[in-house]
């Protein structure tokens, strides 16, 4: 044991889950998971730490200074992870004899070295869904019913998917006739903050960062002028995109993609084209989603994806088709803190089993017993003391109920089960009696 | 995205938990973490990285030997944390607000350095309960309960929860009267060496490296000797430790734990006195336990802890009283495999839903939508192509059922629910239908 004291502190950028936010949270992520295994996702674990090589070089050079890299006790330069999807590609590439297609979820935390802000930790939690090896829109179908199941399970409140699909700008490259693919993922990344800063501002950078010119700035603006119902903006995309090859083919999908959702039971008004949606990555091709909470409308995207078609076979040199999702955890459940529709917990626990004295301490320690074999979380007292000072800290807890079995009731073979709320006392004789009281309360 | 071509594989001494692993892994979590809410733990998280001040001095030199420590971007000395408990103790000094007694649990990942092994690898899952401000044997034997709890709930087969307390190594160093607690450590890891050595290594290491002489010897062996039921190791005890109040307070604890756990329905086989139990780590203070498996004697202890009043109050320099018990969860699956107790699985899907060509297709996505809002895991294929071939996949998932809707289906508004096992193929006009055939085989 050190004899110096040490200041008890947290790393800059980091944060500790207390648990009254960790209850609700852990509540959040269970019933997401739930979401993603009703849909046939299995569950994928890959470590902390990946060799630096088999991360570097996929993320652009900005984000490799965010990566905690450092040379292990063996000497190896090691990375701890940045994102799941890598891993992803690396797991689909090492195992031979997984299926195809591969649907996986992984939940798990990443860090990246940012500066802290708002919000903004250097570990948080992803929580990615990813189908691999499916190149049609049954896939790209199958994450956006996932997206609308999470957030109706959460009951987040009214919400709105926004789709578009990265044809478009493969289209937009052949109309203004892009030198490069460098040029088009700086149009894209361009248009990934129009609605961050603005017409005037995108204007400006599409001239200065993307280089053009102001006839195929204004062709932009046209595309993005796209607005209306989704068959309005459908039929718009194909005059757009007259003879456009790619365009074309970017409408199509979104339309069949639209009939699967209606089909999957997503209303009309949730899913809305939005040819401004582009995701910032460059390596989207296909449709892509982000959505948003209209009671929040600040937060930005909560849920976001798409389909990527070059990333999986990276370490195999082969074209794999692949579609993902991912829920911002985090900022989703700091939505719905700031909505009011997250109960801060500070107990799991159904009933508070006081322990009046040693002698009967056993029929507090059997009458929890029998409870939890009911399926009722119980807890009992871990320190004796004074009845009444038990029966605050329960209360302070925000246990629902307290079980009392002092010695009258163990001589009468009886417990009494008080009610918190409103201190209403009900003498019970078994522990049946008792269970079923605290189960009506719970689910009534 | 890189050019060149990198080898994907993992860091050495690592490793991924593919599907069929980690569904049953996660099952088993699910499973732990029930019963630690079940008995009012509550969940606490904190970050993979601490500063290594807030760590070091702790472990021992050994141990530290082992951390990943690096210095961060921000030239901070960090390291990945080894344990959870350094930081539950930062935790409890750093947040006033914290209920006493606090009851937590906390299941991550932590990373030592160790030679990678045969079950051993530098990544793994500890799994903490712990109950911090609570001094009595009411907190020990919640422990206790959690232990059998915990078990029983993973259906181990019999199993034997093994428990001592240190107070008799207190009782041994006023008997034996030892220099120090340097040396009443040495002989409390010493004799944790016993089941693994053997008596004439641990006589030999008692001399060598306690600095024992052949007297104290013996009469360590005298402690070590005793046996027999409960009773008649509580007995034996009290004569052992006669007017040397450290043991008698030591038998004392262990005799109202027995009451308490026969109060909570362990059975009376289940909890056995062994005085060779001890712990390794020298933060220990009062009662210790370990539990193995009897069908895999070989396995080592799956489950383990005690009480340690000295730790939690490290950064405060108050003494808070501690108790707490991991499970092993690595070491348990293991166990569990190799039994045959774990099915592995491909799949969590209850059907699987095949597409037969883009006209019935979202005949196909209703259904599964309205079997998912009953319930049912319906898996939809993401790839059409030959409906023989979506059978088959699925059956090699796993998949215990399909649901076809080809055009003839459409048409007459029915549905055909096939038993991948048996090959029956059922007719069904109602999702309601196929939900409660499924539900009858599922929890038949």
């Amino acid at each position: 044991m050190a004899e110096r004291r040490v200041e008890p502190r947290l790393l800059r950028g980091f944060r500790d889950y207390l648990p009254e936010e960790m209850i609700p949270r852990q509540r959040m992520l269970d019933t997401i998971t739930d979401v993603f295994e009703r849909h046939g996702f299995v569950p994928l674990a890959t470590p902390a730490l990946e060799y630096s090589e088999v991360v570097l070089g996929k993320y652009g050079a900005e984000a490799e200074k965010l990566l905690f890299r450092f040379t292990d006790n063996g000497g190896r330069d090691v990375c701890m992870r940045y994102e799941l999807t890598i891993s992803l590609a690396r797991v689909m590439a090492q195992y031979g004899n997984l299926p195809r297609p591969f649907k996986r979820y992984q939940i798990g935390p990443v860090w990246r070295a940012e500066r802290p802000g708002h919000g903004r930790f250097r570990e948080f939690t992803q929580c990615d869904v990813d189908i691999v090896g499916a190149g049609g829109v049954l896939a790209e179908y199958e994450c956006l019913q996932v997206d609308y199941d999470v957030l109706t399970a959460l009951g987040v409140g009214r919400f709105v998917i926004r789709a578009s699909n990265r044809r478009f700008l493969d289209g937009l490259a052949t109309m203004l006739a892009l030198r490069d693919d460098e040029q088009k993922h700086a149009v894209g990344r361009t248009i990934d903050k129009l609605s961050g800063q603005g017409e005037a501002a995108v204007r400006d950078l599409l001239a200065e960062e993307a280089g053009l010119d102001a006839g195929q700035i204004d062709r932009v603006f046209g595309f993005l002028g796209i607005k209306g119902t989704n068959d309005e903006v459908l039929r718009r995309l194909r005059d757009y995109f007259a003879g456009v090859p790619e365009g074309l083919e970017g409408a199509a999908t979104l339309d069949a993609l639209l009939v699967c959702a209606k089909a999957g039971g997503i209303p009309d008004d949730v899913v809305q084209l939005d040819t401004s949606i582009i995701r910032g990555l460059d390596y989207y091709t296909g449709t892509v989603y982000e959505t948003f909470l209209l009671d929040m409308p600040g937060l930005g995207s909560v849920m976001s994806g798409g389909r990527y078609d070059g990333l999986m076979g990276i370490f195999t040199g082969q074209d794999v088709p692949a579609v993902g999702i991912s829920v911002g955890i985090d900022r989703l459940f700091a939505g719905l803190v700031e909505m009011g529709r997250v109960q801060a917990a500070a107990s799991v626990a159904d009933v508070f089993v006081a322990v009046f004295d040693d002698a009967t301490a056993p029929a507090s320690i059997r009458a929890a017993s029998d409870l939890r074999s009911r399926g009722i979380a119980a807890e009992v007292a871990v320190e004796g003391g004074r009845l009444g000072k038990q029966l605050k800290f329960a209360d302070r807890q925000g246990v629902p109920f307290a079980l009392i079995i002092g010695p009258d009731e163990v001589a009468a073979g009886r417990m009494t089960l008080r009610d918190m709320k409103t201190g209403d006392q009900h003498p019970c004789v078994s522990a049946d009696e008792v269970a079923d009281l605290i189960k009506a309360r719970k689910h009534g």
